[in-house]
């Protein structure tokens, strides 16, 4: 049996980083990945996929030229029930928005 | 049971965005990522995948001073039976060549 | 029935990519990304996903002004029990480092 964990597109200006938590229904092993477009922003971005408040992978975008560019990784991770997975803003900031952005998670294995 | 909506690599040179079709074969949570790569092109492109006729995620790649750049992104979608999902080229062209570009989907979880 | 292939992660500078083997567990559909993030380093890097010695789809990062840039990529396989899988950097080095950079893989659909 396969359990989604959360389905989030931003299609819009108005995702909420701190307020899109994954939290696991149940142990397992889950992908995750992200893609966070920064829009008209010469600042260097860091993105870290966050567990239960420790990072897992980070996500870099510094082109100081184009007007939108994405950080972007992925991962597998073995998650206990009720961990929390979300994504933080190292460093930089997002001042042109985010438009485009996506967060994606879903359970591939449970334990 | 899981589905595999299908499988498409683009090794070489002739990959067709319009002739690329996903058809959902039943209800559900699917998974779609792209990689387009644009080669030896300085103009920005910005690419849609298509869901029914509608965009739902973009990307972008627009740096003037590489010879090969991708634009990526992907997400998680609640399907209906034979909806159709596609890549669509909404800004810039792909005179370059896009080898090494791919599209992948998979049903993650059937409803 | 889900199996996954292998998870792994990449926190730290140590990640040898002659020793990152994917060995399919069985015969069946697998998704495999990877992330490849060169640091301070100045080269167009190509990385490409080997399966059993031949090269399946590539990835680049090329951009002179930026200090961490990844190289990524995806695909679904259908692969045969004891096909192995790994990054082979075809071009370029990563003197600075990889640090951040993840390779997953997972079977989406036993055939």
């Amino acid at each position: 049996m396969i359990f989604l964990l959360q389905v989030l597109v931003n299609i819009g200006n108005h995702f909420d980083l701190k307020a899109s938590v994954f939290q696991a229904p149940r142990r397992g092993i889950y992908s995750f990945s992200f893609h966070v477009v920064k829009v008209y922003n010469r600042q260097t971005i860091q993105v870290n996929l966050m567990h239960n408040e420790y990072p897992i992978i980070s996500a870099f975008a510094g082109d100081q030229d184009v007007t939108r560019e994405a950080a972007s990784n992925g991962v597998l991770l073995h998650l206990e029930r009720e961990d929390r997975l979300y994504l933080k803003l190292e460093r930089g900031n997002l001042m042109g928005g985010w438009k485009y952005s996506t967060f994606s998670g879903f359970l591939v294995f449970p334990l």
